[in-house]
């Protein structure tokens, strides 16, 4: 099997992809590709939607505030993914951007931010979130960018859950489930992930989690993780263990 | 069972540990005690040096330049802990921090830093690399702090590795087995993992770990992960699925 060459760039654009259609480029690709990386008309570029797989464009036009790709030819078709939820306690800025970037490449479908009473943060830069989540897919190779919701109390969140998709509750009060035997009863399932604040949950919010019906606490191990840590580390037992790594390696390399 | 309240400050000491010894502190120790925290004469500090388990100490003198804890009584005894080895190429500094303070978390038993033909860092600080991962053994419970290695060159590492101990090459070139499969085959075995750099490992690089016996290719999903995500990610799903996390939740909380 020949696998084509990758084009050195890679843009998560919102056009219909198909062959011979014109992909606007807004402001900021512009000056990725011109100032940043100066790109030349007919060098080219990976694009993908997260609906129509991905392309392989040419530069057409490129100026200062926008410009043009044309694209060529399929890539990759679309292809069904995990559908993972990770919904989260924001953390500090740093914390935040890095559990953004990192359940990106570690396949997460949708990313929740939830309000809980020990939440370190009293917001969350959603935009900021959509912006890391758009640069970590187009790194990594993802077909899709994660969704970001708009942060929500956790309350809430459970109150419009759908009870047949089981959320996993890191449970920092021991005497959960290890997370690998939960997984692998799970495996192929859609699934939600929540990791508690730094300060962890409050009695009131564990007696809810352990009244809720498709609540099911998990153990990460023996050691207290930082939140930020424990969310990567269960996104990537979950994947490995009923998701996405179960099939091998790279799409592409 | 009733588990004795935890004390506020924990620490990682040299000296030997045993009721009634009494454990000098460090002028770093002390400026943290009294002048971060404002701890009093008197008060509770869990010490663990790595050999004689955790106990329970009191502040008995502190002044500007060092001090001393009054060992008191036996929190838990040290008990065996899974002998993972991360090998990784030294990253940005950030990226390099970020590895240190998860792997600790993660309890990786020895961190050893490999240089390789596209290692992005010409150097790597071992000594900040050490005053981190004591931090993060403090901040996680742990009862060791991992060894971090000089950093030595990829070939000779291996040349000097005990065959008897399988090494985990995270194989961005695809065809490796996936990582759950190869560790629920291992579990519990002493291991090794090496992630390459950013830039991937060389054609040499690769061709002698295809000939190296103890070295076992495998793969981490579809997408394209960023070497400390690789690192973190792996880390995780070896504990989950071999090592330690395989029996419930943390030992205190």
């Amino acid at each position: 099997m020949t696998v084509p060459l990758r084009p050195k760039y890679r843009l998560f654009v919102d056009a219909p992809l198909a062959a011979g259609v014109a992909v606007p480029l807004t402001q900021g690709q512009a000056h990725y590709l011109g100032t940043v990386m100066r790109a030349k008309a007919g060098e080219a570029v990976a694009v993908f939607n997260g609906r129509d797989g991905e392309w392989r464009a040419e530069v057409a036009e490129l100026a200062r505030k926008g410009g043009t790709l044309a694209v060529a030819e399929s890539l990759r078709p679309q292809a069904a993914e995990p559908d993972l939820w990770l919904l989260f306690a924001p953390l500090k800025k740093d914390a935040t951007d890095m559990v953004v970037e990192k359940a990106t490449e570690l396949g997460a479908a949708r990313l929740m931010p939830v309000m809980t009473d020990n939440t370190n943060a009293s917001r969350i830069n959603t935009e900021r979130a959509r912006a890391n989540a758009v640069e970590a897919a187009e790194q990594c190779e993802r077909l899709t960018v994660p969704e970001v919701a708009e942060a929500a109390p956790l309350a809430r969140v459970l109150a419009e859950w759908d009870p047949a998709r089981p959320l996993l509750v890191c449970d920092e009060t021991g005497g959960g489930e290890p997370l690998a035997a939960a997984a692998a009863r799970l495996a192929g399932a859609t699934l939600g992930l929540l990791i508690g604040p730094e300060g962890g949950f409050s009695q009131s919010e564990l007696d809810l989690l352990r009244r809720t019906s498709f609540v099911l606490p998990v153990g990460l191990g023996p050691r207290v993780l930082r939140a930020e840590t424990a969310a990567l580390a269960a996104l990537a037992v979950l994947q490995a263990v009923a998701g996405d790594w179960r099939s091998g390696g790279p799409a592409f390399r």
